[in-house]
This record gives structure tokens, sequence and C-alpha cells, in this order.
């Protein structure tokens, strides 16, 4: 079973510290989880150096919480995000996101959203929840 | 009908700076759209003083961007957000948000919720698109 599935319902609510949350992401393109609401995921990412080209099936937020970003976008120009700033990637537009010297992202998406979306390989993740 | 209905498919992506838009929003308590996802809609509030306890049929998420906000909860403790913290207040709990020295606030919540839930008075608002 999908560990952010096992976990939706019994987890209460709690403040959640966001700086405080991403000290404990470690590795890099993996997303953790840290709040579920109305079956969409909050998710935090520890980005740095180039992600795959990839797609998914419903729209994705991009939010900056530190660093800087930038989403490469098939057919359209690339999109530079620095912190407190968001971007909606579309579902079905293939995006790469790269961060040259590392960023801190909160992505916002419905539950069960895979990183590598439409593709799979060594940067494919299981989220957890932190 | 409703005006975030009305925007909810034309609207392109675009980078959306919460710390700019934020300075467009004139009106307490009266929440102001910035971006639309998979029929969510992010929503950026100026709270200031008391606000009404109501509920909503949904979750909703609670961001704090500036300032501290404080969360009355019906049969719970309160709760009190600093900048870059986060609370889900779960659907069918009564609140009440206030913040005596002012706030901006990010709410997540499903396209077409009404920021006094079951209530209806002066504070109800038309939620637009900035």
């Amino acid at each position: 079973m999908r560990e952010s599935v096992r976990n939706d319902v019994a987890r209460p609510s709690e403040v959640v510290d966001l700086g405080t949350k991403f000290q404990l992401v470690t590795t890099d393109w993996s997303p953790r989880i840290v709040a579920e609401s109305n079956g969409w995921e909050i998710k935090l990412v520890r980005a740095r150096g180039e992600f795959v080209w990839h797609r998914h099936e419903v729209d994705e937020v991009f939010l900056v919480f530190a660093g800087e970003l930038t989403i490469q976008l098939a057919g359209e120009p690339e999109v530079h995000l620095q912190p407190g700033q968001l971007y909606v990637v579309r579902r079905g537009i293939e995006h790469r996101p790269h961060s040259a010297a590392g960023c801190h992202l909160v992505l916002l998406e419905p539950a069960g959203v895979i990183n590598t979306g439409n593709t799979s390989g060594p940067l494919t993740a299981v989220d957890s929840w932190i």
C-alpha cells in the first residue's frame, strides 16, 4: 500500500512549520508529505541540479520557499521562480525542473502523484510523510 | 455566475509573486484568488482583528505569509501561526481566525468555498481574481 495513502485518514491536524520540516528533507528530488487536505497533498522537495523531463495527468503547483528554481516547459519559455513565487504546471505539459544552486520547493497536488509522472527511473520516489 | 468560476478555464499559467499580489489586497477578510489548479483555488487574505465563527464542508489550509494568525477552534486549543507555518482546519470544525496586529494569509481550498462558511453577514465576500 502506498505510504501516503496509509496515513491519510488517521493523521491529525497539527501546526506544520515549513522551515523546520525542510531540515528533515535530506534527499534531492524526493518529495516528503507534510499535510493532506481534501485528497490533496502538500509536499516538500529539496531540488538540486536537473530533474527529468516528464508530465502528469493533473495540474501541479510549484511554490519556491528558498533558493531559485527554473522549470523548462515543452514548447513554451522556461519559467524562473524565486522565493514566494508560484507557478501552475498544467496537466499534460512536459516539464523539467532544475536548480543549479539548489532550492526548497513546496508542491501542491492531488494525493498519489508520482514525481517522475509518465516516466520512471533512478529519480522516481515513493513519497512518505515527515 | 460566480467570478471565481467564470475565470477558471481561460486563465493561463503565469508566475505569481505572492508579495506583489498581497499589495493588491486592500480589504480585510476578503479573499482574492491568485491561482487555480485541479479545481482548487489559492487565495490571499489580509486578516486584521476578529473574523466570525463558522465552519465549512471541506478542509481548509491556512498558510501564514507575514504577521501572525490565531485560529480559535471549537472544543480544541487555539492554534497560533507564524510566517511559514500552516494548519489544516478540518471540515465541520467551527473556527474563528483572528489577528490583532494583522497578517497576510494564503488559503488553499476547493473552488467555490465562501469565506464565512455556514454563516453569512457583513464579512461574507465574493471572491475575485487579482
